[in-house]
């Protein structure tokens, strides 16, 4: 769930053409640190584009930047282990070899590695961006040299996102075959605008949950006539991308913007789930005082068994130093509240969207907002009381710290693997339905990252397989295990 | 899985007559602070019992032991407090008023306070021991003369287990319309001798492996006319009754039998499931230095990402100071593994039933076994190496630590909220099948114990209720949320 | 400080006779486990006793206990790596020969691998107990049954007391020239009765804290003639045996008498001197919720900073679960305290002494006392409320739990390696007072005991040494050196 | 220590004129953040300027980010809950009415923040830098626009370092009568150059390493003819300076250079003294695997209580994912074991200086430097092998994070107690000496720190205070209590 919403901040039934444009500060702040020198206000559509060798298909910001963007790519490497180990092993019999894939996502840094993995793998690749603030202009330039057909940019127009979805879709003698998708655009531009190309496709994977929703929504309509793939709900993904990813950022996030000593502060954070389990982890190895709040009863009780108190946002709002959201709910953090919170109150969301905290209830004319950094507000009541607002109430992770390149490898891996399998699977495995990532590759996505840690499996010994009816390469676990 | 396999150490499809018997070491070791004394040797069959209210309707060891077992009773309800709140509320509509229920479970201190509480929500009760050597002869006493017909003691043979069930269910005027079962034993007798009382229960409610292992087979084979609840898979039981028990449990076990000093130790936990993520919590708390063994992928990511490092155990076996296996696997450590070992490891069972260690490798007449203390054994090799196995590689937290009553409130909660379910559905909700308790009362469950730990939910708005698209009253989350 | 404590529940200044019976409960729970079946009344003193090989020279128990307590013996052993390294490392230059040792301390199996250890480094010894409950009888016999002139059995009177102390001192053609100590006795026998023998004495090794203030006491008016160790002070006896060793056993005591389950629960430590963070850090680890009290600012500040709120009792008093005193005040839990506790309140004492909780406010004819279990009271007030009063008050770690055998081989070798310095050391280097161990040999005592974790230290090269002013084998801090 | 450090990279000894200009480099990078478009090449002392009120006396960079500089300053007062309290609690006696400070330490603002606090309890002040890069411009104009005679700015040279200094002690009647500190070069100047005016100094304060060093010496020498107070050891210094403000700044450094994901990774910390012992509980919260080298015997043990394995650097240098030293020792990296790491290995000082890391012993030849990011270079050998360095090998908290205002003010207010004490003490409690802080006044600035946790010390009754024989305000432990 959480990386879909990164860049569209809205619960997917308002989805419409609104989006991209609303979401824009969200991204825009995402990229602050790659892209903002790119001053140029010629339109990428209207200039002339060649690579050192001369490739002219793509369209992208700044050819000058793809040194740099090649750099930004071997870092990334370096990280994501998994995607790597992939393209290795797949040197030999190149699974991809016949794949013409549409690729429309983020496209970073990350990104990147990933589609040079598939390309390393055997497939022909076309790429835009899912998002149009999101793109790193040095990363497409570097894959435009690579020989990418790339078309993207930061900045991009509404006009401008179809058109580069659409410059991917149509080339000459070639025909996609298989969509990765996020958010669902590519998928549905080719359904409407080009139904014969969609009769051909083998298979899309699709990671967001917005996508998934049209998805199944496609589906229960009858008009989804290819197999599609749900990553976004297979277990490393949600574990890993959620809890570990956000126990990782909130420190690095709140750092960066406040300088806050979190020793010894009490901490409110709404939501008990993977992120707010997260948040409340890497909180409590920095000797913050730690609470949560709750809608869940069982969560709830999780809370309290690992050691935090379970209240309400109204018994505790007056002592808090930072109250940090978590909930994919609206409205966590109301007026009502804020105007109880003691001077000096930093408040941030980390859940989803950017309504968890109703900041549209403090641009009233009571209130002085005072931007004191980047991504920083001091809001200041008329008794001189200030609340300390952090990313105007947007996601502090995305906006305010950097996603580890190896927790994004695992998502990563886990969409060129169920490329790979809806594109190599015998016909009739999948039918014209969404399926879940058989649990076996879950569990070989986790495997390509063990030796990052240099973690060592144990085997099953045969006497031990049969004892657990289990076969000795998995799967291990039953679907509804929990973990 | 885990309180099945408390007493019933072997995996389901071995499931015979054998099977209490051999369990006896276990059930035996797990009530030695209660009633040790029990030495008189005439069977409870064949002497004439009353209560001090004339009261003779059950058959116990020694009434004399009846305040005794009342205090215990007393202390455990201070504990069971969701269990008790339920009691509480359910005072005044009495929901089983004309059930008639057969127990056939663990008779404890924390079971006579399910049996009073589904007393007291009006339900008339009769009660048997699952198990030979389980029933704390106290609390059977404390029962009896509180006027409940119990038919139990420790140390019953083949045929007092049967007979015992079989005075349970046989009674004049009374018919059960209810089974809480522990295992399957009393399903199964009433269903092959008293098809006529089967036909009319109204449900069954099972809470061990085993039992459900039954009940799906039955059902399979199309034998099973009543509707059943599978309460062993519910969130509440496998969260709480794993994790957070194990997590209590294992220090306690590992210092009442040794006296270990845990900072600093080097610690191999052999798996990574529920029971594995328990152990390494506690001893990280006291300071040791803990390792992890996986067979599976995602479970091994999720121990690098927690800390630990995953290795194999033939790799790190000479330095360990303590092996502890939580596998639910068989010969995880093994003689090969043994004579690796350095002096004075310490190796023990938190996993399920008792082969986890091969301890029978141990029997050889190179080496000598010494009994140092109750439940701990020192095997010396030829070379005076002397390693340290504890409870004959039974369950430590079941032989030598004590379990929480408030875990077992948990559990004790669902079944009674099972029962109800059952007893007060409307004709045709429960087909002749087996169900998960539905999520809403999974999360009544939990509620009622928050109050344990001050702990205050959150109620949504009917803002923040439309917009997440749920009930303010829950079910909170989908069915396949893995907390 | 805290093993003085463990045995003489007085301030220092009223030390007197009655000291040692007034501290009976304490050390007669203590040791519960070990020689609860002494029911033999002939006093040892008028019984005739022989070892197997026909030694005399003795005082004991009962000489059948030998073969037992030798067993203890070697199990303390395994855990005493430092002290039995200590023993290997001096076989050769054996320098305790010449060397007549007097000790006066609680008989244990860990005080028998200290004692076997100075014989060994080839010391002649005799031994008496410093406290008239505290000697494990199987100990001594064993210590006897191995040719020790050992005076000592649970239970003395005062003038059996004094006696054993006389008797080891008066020896044909033996006069002591070391004295280890632990309160002073033994030290003050000689000194008033044997002044001779007290001028040939080369020095005094002292362990706690009221004989360390009796020392200073004499160095203060002159008559301490010889020079003195004070091994209370030192930096692995007062980091290692109160906040580690306190660490490992407060779980372990709790769960031992009131299986509680710690996760979730709302625990006021009471102090957060070493005891206290011991206590804080073990119950976090469970999933507590800790709260902190404190008189000292520093220690507040660090218990915020550790991340727990630092409350008044009277402020969280209504709400705790459980209280534990860790104060080395009195009265720190008062009756106005337990009048506002909540129903099912543990209170509990890690501190010193027994009168941290004012429990003769509790012995009040308005107030029940119910002895649930050993060493576990319920307290009831007039509406039914109980609280749970765990070792009437003394302390737990003692009482109920076992101190880990790795930690007292800490505070042993030190001992060990003081008398070895005193004995050793040229003409002049000790005047007449009391010394501080050495830092060099603090660390040479933390060294000894690395081996057990296996750990390796890192070497200075010259280059280093010389930049940073220091030896390369130590000692390696300055004396204000914090830790 | 730490603090010192921070800008004199040099062990006391070889202090000399190189000094500052040597640090430069650490204290450039300290303050990028804020000055870095001071682009403006005139020397400010050839530059005319001018406050608003028309104030002339003082000499900084650039008075229009003079707000801008009041609003970093009153970021740092919300932070500074100590000082202000200081601040608000002498506003009625005014305890340095009549004192004339001298200030020459670093020019940030924390600073600002104590010295408007010093004057607002009546004291006159004059400041400059002590060191030549580390001003923060914006402050020292908003300190000018105040009133304030400042004389610093970022990038002076060796000769404007005096002026300003000489600037500070030579003003129409006005004659300093207290000095306050940052490495003695105030202290020297005015004694060298002023010793008529050294003669009225009624105090010094000094707060590094260096500092009080040269003021031991000058001790020993017989020359210091003044008291002289010791803040670089008093207790809240140097536990809350060390240990907890390493807490919090090791991640947010790590994170903001490198982005690594810590959970799982294997870390090497070099040094287990208050820093390292910061690093470890933070990159333990985060899920790093911690492996610890240690000169000292004492605090490996500490390590392995902690639950670390404590290893020689060289036996794991293979698998290190992350080396971070804290030894205040050099060459503890060395070219040898770099060559030894593995791809990717991150390396960083966390300690003091800038030699810990060998880094010089990477500039040879067959290795090639790449700067990746700002602080982050990429060292690459023959084979293809990179490892990061970061910050060259200077302190990474400094260089790369940002020091809580929080963790400052506490060692400013420890400054300002100080000069209170030397300017009010009685004559004749202070000789002609160095003196350590009062522990009385130790526990005063923690208790000025406490509010700012809501946290409430519990008060000693008449009766307990008699039973410890302790005043009831302190202090409240003896001097050598190690806390």
């Amino acid at each position: 769930m959480k990386r879909e919403v990164r860049y569209r901040n809205q619960p997917a039934q308002q989805k419409n053409k609104c989006d991209r444009s609303m979401s824009a500060s969200s991204a825009e702040s995402y990229n602050t640190s790659s892209s903002d020198d790119d001053d140029d206000d010629t339109n990428p559509r209207e200039s002339i584009q060649k690579t050192s060798k001369g490739f002219q298909d793509f369209c992208v910001r700044n050819m000058q930047q793809a040194a740099f963007g090649r750099r930004e790519i071997e870092i990334a490497e370096q990280e994501m282990l998994g995607l790597m180990t992939l393209r290795r092993k797949g040197q030999t019999d190149k699974p991809l070899i016949g794949a013409k894939i549409i690729g429309c996502t983020h496209i970073t840094a990350q990104t990147a590695v990933l589609i040079e993995t598939l390309h390393s793998l055997g497939a022909q690749i076309r790429w835009c961006a899912c998002n149009i603030y999101s793109t790193q202009n040095e990363v497409a330039a570097a894959l435009a040299e690579a020989g990418f057909s790339v078309f993207a940019w930061k900045g991009e127009s509404e006009a401008d996102f179809w058109w580069c979805i659409d410059r991917c879709i149509q080339s000459d003698n070639w025909q996609p075959n298989l969509i990765l998708d996020d958010g669902g655009d590519a998928t549905h531009l080719i359904l409407k605008k080009y139904p014969a190309i969609f009769g051909l496709v083998k298979g899309i994977v699709e990671e967001s949950v917005t996508g998934v929703h049209r998805l199944y929504q496609l589906s229960k309509s009858g008009k989804l006539s290819v197999p599609a793939m749900n990553v976004n709900d297979s277990v490393t993904k949600t574990k890993f991308d959620n809890m570990y990813s956000c126990r990782e950022s909130v420190l690095d996030a709140l750092k960066r913007t406040t300088d806050i000593m979190l020793g010894g502060r009490q901490v409110v954070v709404c939501g008990y789930g993977e992120v707010g389990k997260g948040c409340c982890q890497a909180l409590k190895g920095m000797g913050a005082v730690v609470m949560v709040t709750e809608i869940d009863p069982i969560c709830a009780l999780q809370a309290c068994m690992d050691g935090m108190k379970v209240v309400k946002l109204s018994e505790v709002i007056k002592s808090a130093d930072l109250v940090i959201t978590c909930t994919g709910n609206k409205n966590v953090v109301t007026r009502d509240l804020m105007d109880k919170m003691k001077n000096s109150c930093i408040v941030c969301n980390m859940g989803h969207s950017n309504n968890e905290i109703d900041v549209n209830s403090l641009r009233t004319p009571d209130l002085t907002w005072e931007r004191v950094r980047s991504q920083v507000d001091h809001i200041i009541w008329p008794d001189g009381k200030r609340i300390i607002l952090i990313a105007e109430g947007r996601l502090i992770n995305l906006s305010c710290s950097s996603i580890p390149s190896f927790v994004v490898s695992v998502t990563a891996a886990t969409q060129a693997l169920a490329l790979i399998e809806l594109f190599n699977a015998p016909a009739g495995r999948y039918k014209q339905d969404v399926y879940l990532l058989p649990k076996k590759m879950d569990e070989y996505v986790a495997s390509l990252h063990l030796p990052s840690f240099d973690a060592h499996l144990t085997e099953l010994t045969d006497e031990q397989a049969k004892y657990l009816g289990l076969s000795k390469c998995g799967p291990f676990k039953p679907n509804y295990y929990r973990y």
